[in-house]
C-alpha cells in the first residue's frame, strides 16, 4: 500500500524550523508495511493545497496531511478541505468541551477564534486529541484514504500512535516490511558494493538492498516485505548472515545502535576503561563517547593537547619528536597515545593529531592530514589518513575513524566473533 | 522569483534520516529574496523524478534538485534527466580528473562504477565540486533556471555556497532582502520580548522582527525589503542600534557569527588564552571552540575529567573536596577551574560538571544540575544551572552556557563596548 505527506506550513518552507515530523511518520508507516512515495511540502495557501491533495489522490492510496489547523488566520486546510470534498464544516459539541475544558484548566477565558478548533469536516470521523486542541480528522474518499493531523509534533504523535496506525494497520493487514540494519566501517560505499555484489545479485526481487553511507561508515538496509513473514525473515537473516560473513572485519552490527553505542557496550560488558588524547579533534571523540548514556563506566577522561606545550607537559610528548618529525606525525602519535595511557591508567588508549584546516597545511602534510594511534591491552597500531579541504569534515571523520580503530582492536583482543 | 526543491532520496521516505539539506537551502534562499513554495521529496525512481520535474517547472521558475547522484545502481537521477531534457550524458574530462585524483590520494584503485561520476548533461554548466566527486550541474531550460546537486550536506553546501547563491543572486537582481542578524545570550524569548516591546511597537510594516531561540541564546532576526534598498538599510541599522543598546550585557554581536566565533576573536584580538576542564560535557565545549578555524591561537587545551580520579591526578581536585561537597557543587567546579589553569598555564579558563543523566541523579542533586565556573584574568565567577530530564539537551546547554559566561567575563575584564 502506498501513502503521501502533503506537510503544510509556511515555517518549513523559510528555513525557519526543521520538519522532524515527517521522518517519524515514514519510519511508523515503514514499520507497518506502507511505503511513503512522496513528500509534499507546501505553503499555508488554499490553492497549493488543493493541487497537492488532487495530485497526491491520484498516485497513493493513504494520504496523510499535517499542519495549518490551528486558530490563527494563517491557517486555511479547513477551508481547502471543504472544497476539495466539496463538503462543509460542522461542529463537533465533544471536540468544543474539550477545548473550553483546556482554557479552564489554564484559567484563562478561551478567545472566541478557538471555537473554531472544535469544527470539523461534515464527511470525516472525527480523531479525538489528548495531546492538545486542535482535532484530528479521517476521511474516506472513493479509493483513498485521507488524514488530517495538527503539525505540532506532540499532538501528531499522539493521534498517530492512539488513532492512526491502529486504523491504518487494520486496512493493511498483516504484510509488514522487516529489515535488519547492517552497520559497517571502513570500507568505502563502492568497495562495499563490489565486495557483496554477488550476493545482492541472488536477492529476490521482494528483498531490496539500500546503501546509507556517513563519515567512513556504510549501513546497509536490507528490506523485504510478503504475505509470509516468517519465510521474509529467515530469507532476510540469512542473507544478512551472508553479507556479515564476506564482510568479515568490516562489520560492527546489526542492532541498529551507532558504532559509539556498540564501542561502549563492548567495552563495558568486558569491564574495560578508555582514555583520550585529542589534538585535532578538540574534544569531538571524546564527546561521542560520553554521548552514550553509561559510557561513564568505560571513559575515564582524556587531554586536549591542542598546543605543543599540552602535548609535552601533560602527555609527555618529547620536543626533540616535534622537532624531528612534526606535531602531525605517527611518532607524535604514538608518544601521546603512551602518554594518556600512562596518566589516566586506562585499559585502552586513543590518540589523534592532524591538519584540520583551513591553515597549517604544507606540500609534504597538507590540510586533511591525520595520524590515529591506539593503544590496546597488547597492542598499538597507528594509521595515516589523508581526508579533504574541509575543516569540520576532517574533524568528524578523525573522530569516526579513531572510533572506527578502537572498535577494531578491542574486538581482536577480547576474541568477539 | 519563486523556486522549488526536489529532494531525492529513500532514506527519507523510509525515514532513516531526518532531511537537513531542505531546511538549510530554504533558509540561504529566503536571505537572497527567492521564496520556496514547495518541497517534493521523492524516491530514487526515474518515473517520480521526470513527475516532480514536470510539475515544478510549471509552477516554479527555480529548481533545485539533491540526491541520487552516487555511483551505485540505485542512483538514478541523471538517467531522468537524459529523458526529461531530452539531452544525453558527456564524459567531462575535468570532472574525471578530479576523481581519479581523489583514488590516488588514498591509494585505491578506482572502481569503474565512478567513471560514471564524472558524466554530466551535455546542455549543462558543470559546477565543479572541491568537496566530493559528483558535479554539479546547472541547467537553463525554457524559463526555467534547473540545479542538480548531490544530497551529501557538506557537497551540497559548498556548492551552493560558492556556485549556486552567486549565480541565483545575479538572477534575482538587486531587489534583495537585507537582514541584521542580533544574537543575544543569557535571556529567554519572552524576556526578551518584553524588553523590546517598544521598540518592535514601532517597527514600519515591511521590517519584520523574529525571535530564533537555541540553548540560552536568541538570536534576533531584524529584516526588510523594499525599492529603496538605502533607505531600507539605514531603518534596519538604526532600530538594530536601538535594540542593541536596550539589551545592553545581554547582546553578543550583529556579525552573523555563531558566539564561539565572537568569543575565538575576541581573545585571540587581545592575545588571551584559554583552557577547559570538563566533566558532563565530556569535551563538546572544547570541541565548540576548536570548530572555530584559527582558534588554535587562544586554545591550549583541556582535561575531561569524567572519572573523579582524574579530577584527582590531572586537575588536584581534593578527594576531601569530592566526599563533603560532591563532584557536582561549586566547591569541585572551582577547585576544577583552578587546577586547569594551574596545569596549562592560560589567561582565561572553564570547568564545566554535572549531572547529565539519565542516571546519577538525586533529591537533592537531580539530572540536570550543572556547575560552571570560569577563571579570568581578575575574577572567577561561578554558577548553578538546573535544567531537564535529557542527556544530550543538558550536555549542549552547559557548554553553551559555559561559553557565554566566559564571553561576558572576557568583556567585562577587557573593558569592550
Amino acid at each position: 500500500m502506498k501513502a503521501e505527506l502533503i506537510i503544510i506550513g509556511d515555517e518549513i518552507l523559510i528555513g525557519q524550523i526543521i520538519d522532524t515530523n515527517s521522518s517519524w511518520i515514514c519510519s511508523r508507516l515503514e514499520e507497518i508495511g506502507i511505503q511513503v512515495q512522496q513528500i509534499s511540502t507546501i505553503a499555508d495557501q488554499e490553492a497549493a493545497i488543493i493541487e497537492a491533495l488532487t495530485l497526491a489522490s491520484t498516485r497513493s492510496e493513504v494520504i496523510l496531511m499535517t499542519g495549518g489547523l490551528g486558530p490563527t488566520k494563517d491557517d486555511v486546510t479547513k477551508k481547502a478541505l471543504v472544497k476539495f470534498f466539496n463538503s462543509e464544516l460542522v461542529l463537533d459539541e465533544t471536540v468544543l468541551k474539550h477545548v473550553e475544558s483546556i482554557f479552564e484548566k489554564y484559567n484563562r477565558p478561551m478567545p472566541p477564534d478557538n471555537r473554531t478548533q472544535a469544527e470539523v469536516l461534515a464527511i470525516s470521523e472525527v480523531l479525538f486529541n489528548k495531546a492538545g486542541t486542535a482535532p484530528g480528522m479521517w476521511i474516506d474518499s472513493n479509493d483513498n484514504h485521507f488524514v488530517v493531523m495538527p503539525g505540532v509534533p506532540t499532538e501528531m504523535k499522539y493521534l498517530m500512535v492512539h488513532e492512526v496506525l491502529p486504523r491504518l494497520q487494520h486496512t493493511v493487514g498483516r504484510t509488514i516490511r522487516q529489515r535488519i540494519n547492517i552497520l559497517t566501517a571502513g570500507l568505502g560505499e563502492s568497495f562495499l558494493a563490489e565486495k557483496i555484489r554477488p550476493i545482492e545479485d541472488r536477492l529476490p526481487p521482494y528483498i531490496h538492498l539500500a546503501y546509507l553511507p556517513s563519515y567512513g561508515q556504510v549501513r546497509l538496509r536490507l528490506s523485504g516485505m510478503g504475505e509470509n513473514e516468517v519465510k521474509i525473515k529467515n530469507e532476510l537473516i540469512a542473507f544478512s548472515n551472508e553479507i556479515k560473513h564476506s564482510l568479515k572485519d568490516y562489520f560492527i552490527n546489526d542492532t541498529d545502535e551507532p558504532l559509539a553505542v556498540s564501542l561502549v557496550n563492548l567495552m563495558s560488558d568486558r569491564g574495560l576503561t578508555l582514555s583520550t588524547a585529542e589534538s585535532c579533534t578538540g574534544g569531538l571523540c571524546s564527546h561521542m563517547i560520553t554521548s552514550v548514556p553509561g559510557s561513564s563506566k568505560v571513559f575515564l577522561g582524556g587531554v586536549i593537547s591542542y598546543s605543543n606545550d599540552v602535548k609535552i607537559n601533560s602527555l609527555g610528548v618529547k620536543q626533540e619528536t616535534l622537532n624531528k618529525f612534526g606535531a602531525v606525525s605517527e611518532q607524535t602519535a604514538l608518544e601521546m597515545v603512551n602518554g594518556v595511557h600512562k596518566v589516566l591508567y586506562s585499559d585502552y588508549s586513543i590518540s589523534i593529531t592532524g591538519i584540520a584546516g583551513p591553515g597549517g597545511g604544507s606540500p609534504g602534510k597538507p590540510v586533511g592530514t591525520v595520524w590515529i594511534a591506539v593503544k590496546g591491552l597488547k597492542n598499538t597500531v597507528s594509521r595515516q589518513f589523508s581526508f579533504g579541504p574541509l575543516r569540520e569534515e576532517n574533524v568528524m571523520k578523525a573522530a569516526k575513524n579513531a572510533l572506527i580503530m578502537l572498535f577494531r582492536l578491542v574486538n581482536e583482543e577480547n576474541q568477539i566473533k
